[in-house]
C-alpha cells in the first residue's frame, strides 16, 4: 500500500503527460489533464489508476532507474539510459564497485552509478561548482541513493584523492586535462569512459589517450529510435534525438604506448 | 597478483584477436599471432603486457560483464551490451532485484542480470531445451554468477512458478503466447521487456499487450555506432551491426485496457 | 541581372528564415528578421546580398531543386530529397523518360521526375483528388516544369492509360490495390518504386509483388543527419527526422513468381 | 528485341550474384550459378529469365544509373546512389547543365553527373592520374554518356580552365586546397559540393569555407539501410554500410564572410 515517501510514476495514456514523484501528503500535483493529489495516492497500489479532478487517468506505476534520468532537475545536458546502461557494463560496475566521476553536473549519471553498485560499493563524484554538487545530492536523495556518494566540490584536473578505482567516468569539457589524474586514480587493467559531445573533443581526447598508454581503446555512439505503437501502424516516430554524444574507452596498461597505436588487421605498426 | 581461476580479458592490439580467459595451469591461449601459456600470466598483474611465443603483444586487462557478453559461448544470437543495458534500466534491475526470464538461450542475458543483482537478488531462467540451459549454466559459471541464477527447464507458456516479480523479460520467438504468464508473474506496476526481431512480431506482442491491459507501452530500437580510433583520421567504421531486436516495454496496470489505446497527443480516444 | 519572373533562394544566416520565392514587382518578402521588397532585388544578381528594413542580410542564392522540395506549398507529407535522389537513380530516370505516377499529392515529386526527364521527358501523374492535382500544378509551374507533366484527376486503381512507361511509382496508401494497374503500365524489365509509411503496409505491399512476380524487390529506408557547421564544434544536430518512409522497388518480369521468393544465398528455394 | 551492345542487368534471385553487362557476340558470363552465353541473351527481351548452363534462372532486367554505379570496375572507392542522389538535387542538376568534378577517381560520379545533364549538359573532370581519367572514360562509354565528358589530366589546385560553373564537386583528400580554383570556377550563388570520409577533413573544410565567404554551408550523413523482403519476417539486415563519407555543400555569395559564421537562431554574431 502506498504511503508518504513512496516514490511513484504517475504516467497518463496522453503523450507528454507523466510525473515521477514522492507522495507527500498535502501536496498536489498539477498537469494539463487537470491535478492529483498525492493524498489520494497514499492507500492505492501499484498498478492501480487514479483520475485527475477533470477525469483524466494517471497509471500509478513503479519508478525505474530509466526513467528517473529522464525526470530530474537539470542545469546541464543529462546522460541517456542507451548511453549510461553501455557504460554501467564496459566498466564491469556492479554491486561492490567503487567508482570516481568527474564531474557531477545535475548528478544523473552519479545517481545510475549509485544504483548499480549497491549498498556495498561507493560513487566518490567531483565538480568544482558547489551549485552542481548540491543539485545532483538532491537529485540523489530523491532516487535513494545519496548514502552511497560523496560529493567534492573541487577541480579534479591537479588529482583525485582515490586510487585503485573500479572505474573513473569524465564527463568535463576538456577530459585531456585529466587523463593523468584519471590514470593515477585508476586500478590497472581497469577501464576509464569519457563522454564528450564533439568531434574535435574526440580528437584530443584520443592523442591524450595515446600519451598515457591506455589500451583497448574505442569510440561509439548509441542511437535510440522509437517505433509508435498502433499494432497497425507500425512505423518509426517522426524525429528521434540524433546526438547525444559519443563515448569513448580505454583501459589503464603498462604497454609503453603499444596500445595507443591505431588498431589494424595486421598489427604491422607493432615493434 | 593473477592466479589459477581468475578471469582475464587478453586483449591484442591487432584487431579481431582478444580473448576472455579463466586462468588454468597447463592451459595455452592460441592466437593468429601465436600461443601464451596460462601459466605464464600467473603472477603478472592486471595492465601487464604478455608476447606470444611469435613476440606479439596482448594486453592481460580485467573482464567487463560488457565484453563477457560477446565472447561467451552461443548456440543462438546473444543479447548486445547496447541492449542489455537499456534493458536493466528500464526494468529498474539492480541490487535485490527479482527477475523472471524466459528463454535462457546461451545465457548472455541470464548473466547480465545476475551480475546486476547481485547476490541479494536472483534470476530464475526458464527454457524447455535443456541443451540451452546446461550452456547458460557453464557460462554464468565462468562469469561468476551461476549461484544467483535458477535454471528450469520447461515451457512457461503455461505459466512460470513465480509471483510478484521485480520485473519479466521473454526472448522467445512468440511472446504474444507467453504473456498471459508474464501478466501473473509480474507484480502489479512493473515492467515486462521483450526482444522481438521482426516487424511482425511486434504487431502480434503489440495486440497481445493491449489484450493484457499494460500501460506505458514503448518499442525501440538501439543502434550502436563504432569509430575509427586514429586521431588523425577519426570516421565511422565501414561497417556496423544493422539490426539486433527490438524491443518493447509495458507495465501490468489495472487499467480496464486504457494503458494499450496508442497515445495520443490528445488522448481524445478515452473514455 | 535578376528579372521578374526570376526564382530566388533568400538565405538567412539566421538559422529557418530562408524563402524560395518568384520575383515580382511591388511584392514584399517577409521574415521575423525584416522585409525585404522585390523590386529591391531585381537588378542584383545571384550571390549579393539584400539587407531587410531592419538591417539583416539575406543572401541572393540560385535554388536548387532539392531547395524546392522543401518549401513547396503542402497539404500532404512531401518527398524528401534524400528518398527522391534515390528513387530516380534506381527507376533510371534522366533526359527523355516517360514515367507514370499515382498519387500526385502535393507535387513535390511529380516535379522533382519533371525536372529530371527534361523537355524530351513526360510525366503523368494521377490523383483522384482534383484539389491535389491543382495544388501541383501550381508548384510546377512555380519551378517551371508545369509543362513536362499531364495530371490527371481519378482513381488509378482500375488502371493506368499508358502502357510501356520507362518508370511507376506509388505514393499510396494501399499500393496493394494498384499492383495490377502498375504492371499493365510498366515496360517489361523495368522498376516500380513505392513509398509507404508502416511496416504494415511493407507486409501487403511484399505480398502483392509477389502475386504479380516482381523481381529484384528490394527494401530500404534512407536517414539524414546534419552536422553543426561551426568547425571548433562539430557534432551531428541535436534532433533528425527518424522517419520519411519506406522505399519499395521490384522489376516487372516474366518469372512465374522466381523473383518473388525471399533471396537466399543459397538459392535452394528455387525450382 | 536484345541485340549486340545492348546493356542489360542479370539479376539473380540468389543473393549476390547479379550482372550489368554490354551484350557482345561469343562472350560468356560467368557466375558461381553457372555460365549464359551473350549470344542466347540477344533476340530476348528485358523482363525475359534466361537460365545457366546449370540450370539456375537469371532475370534480364533494364539496367539503372544506380545499378550501374555499384558495378563499374574501380580503383577508388565509388559513390553511392544515396549520396549522388542528394548531390544532383543540392547542386540543382538537371537537362542541361554544365558541371566541374574534381577527382574523377573511377568516374562513378561523373558519368551519374553525365547521366542527368543529358546530350545538352557537359562535365569537366580533372584528375591528375593518367590511369583514373582512362579507367573512368571506359566506365562512361560503358554507360554511353561518354560523348558528354570532358577528362582533363591535371591537378587542378591551381585552378580549372572553366568560369560561371553551374556547379563544382570535389572529391579530394584535401579540399581546402581547391578552395580558390573552386570559387573562381563557380557562378555566383551557384553551390559547391564536397565529399570527406573524416571529421578532421571537414574540419579544414569548413575553415576555407569560411575563409572565402561560401553561404548556406551544409554538412551531413546519409544513411541507407536495407531490409529483407520476406512478407513473413520483416526486418532490416544484419549489416549495413554504416559510413561512406560526408557531404559538405556551400553557395558561392558576395557576403565579405557573413555565410561563413554559424548558423545562429538568433543571428545576433552578425554585424
Amino acid at each position: 500500500m502506498l504511503a508518504e515517501g513512496d516514490l511513484v510514476f504517475l504516467w497518463s495514456p496522453a503523450k507528454g503527460d507523466s510525473f515521477l514523484v514522492r507522495l507527500s501528503p498535502g501536496s498536489v500535483q498539477g498537469s494539463h489533464l487537470g491535478e492529483m493529489k498525492h493524498g489520494d495516492i497514499m492507500g492505492m497500489e501499484y498498478g492501480d489508476v487514479i483520475r485527475t479532478n477533470r477525469g483524466s487517468p494517471f497509471f500509478i506505476l513503479r519508478p525505474s532507474v530509466g526513467e528517473y534520468t529522464r525526470r530530474i532537475k537539470r542545469q546541464t545536458q543529462v546522460i541517456f539510459p542507451k548511453d549510461s546502461g553501455f557504460i554501467i557494463q564496459h566498466l564491469n560496475f556492479g554491486p561492490g564497485a567503487t567508482v570516481v566521476e568527474c564531474g557531477t553536473g545535475s548528478g544523473g549519471l552519479t545517481a545510475v552509478f549509485a544504483h548499480f553498485v549497491g549498498d556495498g560499493g561507493r560513487v566518490v563524484s567531483y565538480d568544482r561548482r558547489e551549485e552542481f554538487s548540491r543539485l545532483a545530492r538532491s537529485n540523489a536523495e530523491r532516487w535513494g541513493v545519496a548514502h552511497r556518494i560523496e560529493f567534492k566540490v573541487r577541480d579534479a584536473a591537479e588529482g583525485f584523492d582515490e586510487r585503485g578505482a573500479d572505474a573513473v567516468f569524465l564527463d568535463v569539457r576538456n577530459p585531456w586535462d585529466y587523463m593523468g589524474a584519471a590514470h593515477e586514480a585508476l586500478a590497472w587493467g581497469h577501464h576509464l569512459g569519457i563522454l564528450v559531445p564533439t568531434f574535435n573533443q574526440i580528437e584530443l581526447t584520443l592523442v591524450a589517450l595515446r600519451e598515457y598508454g591506455f589500451a583497448d581503446v574505442q569510440v561509439l555512439e548509441l542511437l535510440m529510435r522509437y517505433l509508435k505503437t498502433d499494432p497497425e501502424r507500425i512505423r518509426p516516430d517522426d524525429m528521434m534525438t540524433a546526438h547525444t554524444g559519443f563515448l569513448i574507452f580505454g583501459a589503464k596498461a603498462r604497454g609503453q604506448n603499444l596500445g595507443a597505436l591505431p588498431q589494424t588487421p595486421q598489427g604491422s605498426l607493432l615493434p
